[in-house]
């Protein structure tokens, strides 16, 4: 199974030039988990990249894309951790990952002449993944998988790091390390834990442990990133 | 085939680790079929349902969520009929299919300890429509299939269920019982038949028979809905 | 493998039920290539079309609809060329593949009295494509290829043909007939060539070659369409 975790949107020709290219080298099934992972934001998408994997009970094969610096200087790699594997830009996309790996094995991919140097999800990451589902890594070479750990970046962000379609917004809290009863600050509000979002009155405001294992600020039956003034990469606070 | 009928949207991650979790049981293909249906509104959503089940002509298991109560006191339940499978909540998206069923048998999920209360799409339907698809129902337990149905709706339904990007409004009324020469009076406007589009002049506001077989509100290169003022639940009313 | 390219949007039942109905009849994978195509637009669509095909190694499927004359006298054709299949309406959206093509066969497709008038993708041009892939066009009657060009299209349009959700704009030239050092006109502005968008600074509008190998219109961080003034026809000059 290849998953797809990218911020093209599903508007244009991209995640099908994609898919397609995939299916022609001979692999799949393809699965689109989703395309708006936080746009040209490789620090917020780390996080909810790692809380995707934590759901993902089968192995599999991760083509992963948010890379602002796509044609630049940034290598292009593979990393294999705990019985999956990832290809994607060297931009700490997959920081948190080969951070919590027990065993992890790393490779930089070649870039073809060839390669548009707009689009290495279609020329790069795709023959690449379509290559290790087949064969493996072969002769790329392999780098120090430390290296695509990003030290600076904390094991949990207090930060909004997506914000879907009804205003409720993830943050890169594992919600398995904040108490019960913290409540956590953004801004001048506080909010306190809910199990889900019918235990509360509709307009009111809290937080909850969302179905990836993160903590989300929400709010029944309105929008929490509309009245808190949420975005990604806005500070969140838990007090204990 | 598993057909996706949802009110998710394409944004964030439901509905890729709802296929994720069938494709991982070793089911497919998935199609997703919609995944904008009348979000909350499983009234709307069950005349929709059944429309497109009408055009469906090869049996297929339907993975319906459509479920603003989840994980709350709703039950979670499977429903067999004329050769279909449907999954989803108990809350009248089945009402109609299992209303005008011959022979239907019914049976309540179970709810895994472990299942997100927020995403029973991924950890209750999903993984119950693969089981169904692999080996039955087995001891699950069997409901009365007639609890699934609400009697106080009517089989065909004088209100707007959808509303797509163009602005045309489907009905909840079935073409097939509206006379070609009926006229449909919404607000202060009657509207009368066409064939198709380019049947009436750019601007005009009229009905016709939709691909789905509802009587579908429309305007030739316009929108209906802000012409007409028309959402999910506006009334219409048919004059003969 | 079966591509789609469709003006449809992802909302509704529309893409869906155009799947569902292939798979139905045993044929696949499907990809869709892209659902967003220049709406009720086949000039514009016929040159997007023709990228993509080129950036398609391998031969494939085509199921291609922008049909602003669905239902109406427009002839439904297939058209056999390289390798590949196209299957669509009679509108120009295939006339720059037959015009290029070294050799081609045409053939007029059957509607069926059960087709709905709104809703060929689905009634007519799936089950042609699903039979073209198991048994080939059979006695459908076969028509001039040529009648299916538009002589008055000229090879490469001078034209935006597709704005992205950043606002980036393609045109229907191709990159390799345009010299480096071309300047392109659009309206006041003169933009100059970029290899990609790093190589600019954030603001600055530039042309490139992008991924389907046409001239297209950016600006760094920024949106072209909103800072040019750019839609789908807004007319573009080449300064050699």
């Amino acid at each position: 199974m290849i998953l797809l975790f990218t911020d093209f949107g599903w508007d244009g020709p991209y995640v099908g030039q994609m898919k397609a290219r995939l299916l022609a080298l001979g692999v799949g099934p393809v699965v689109d988990l989703m395309h708006d992972a936080p746009a040209f934001d490789p620090r917020a998408s780390a996080y909810l990249l790692r809380a995707l994997v934590g759901q993902q009970s089968s192995p599999a094969h991760w083509l992963a894309v948010v890379d602002p610096g796509v044609g630049g200087a940034r290598r292009a790699v593979a990393l294999a951790a705990d019985g999956h594997w990832w290809v994607g830009p060297d931009n700490g996309l997959f920081a948190l990952l080969v951070r919590a790996a027990e065993q992890a094995q790393a490779f930089e991919l070649p870039v073809p002449e060839t390669a548009a140097p707009t689009f290495h999800g279609r020329d790069v990451f795709a023959p690449a993944t379509a290559r290790i589902a087949q064969s493996g890594p072969g002769d790329w070479p392999a780098i120090d998988p430390r290296t695509l750990d990003r030290p600076a970046w904390p094991d949990d962000w207090p930060a909004v790091i997506y914000v879907d379609a009804f205003g409720n917004a993830m943050t890169g809290l594992r919600a398995d390390r904040v108490p019960d009863n913290a409540r956590i600050r953004v801004g001048e509000c506080l909010l306190t834990r809910a199990r889900t979002f019918s235990d509360r009155a509709p307009g009111e405001a809290f937080w909850y442990a969302n179905s990836l294992g993160l903590v989300e600020l929400a709010v029944n039956r309105g929008s929490a990133a509309e009245r808190l003034g949420l975005r990604p990469g806005t500070a969140v606070e838990v007090l204990s």
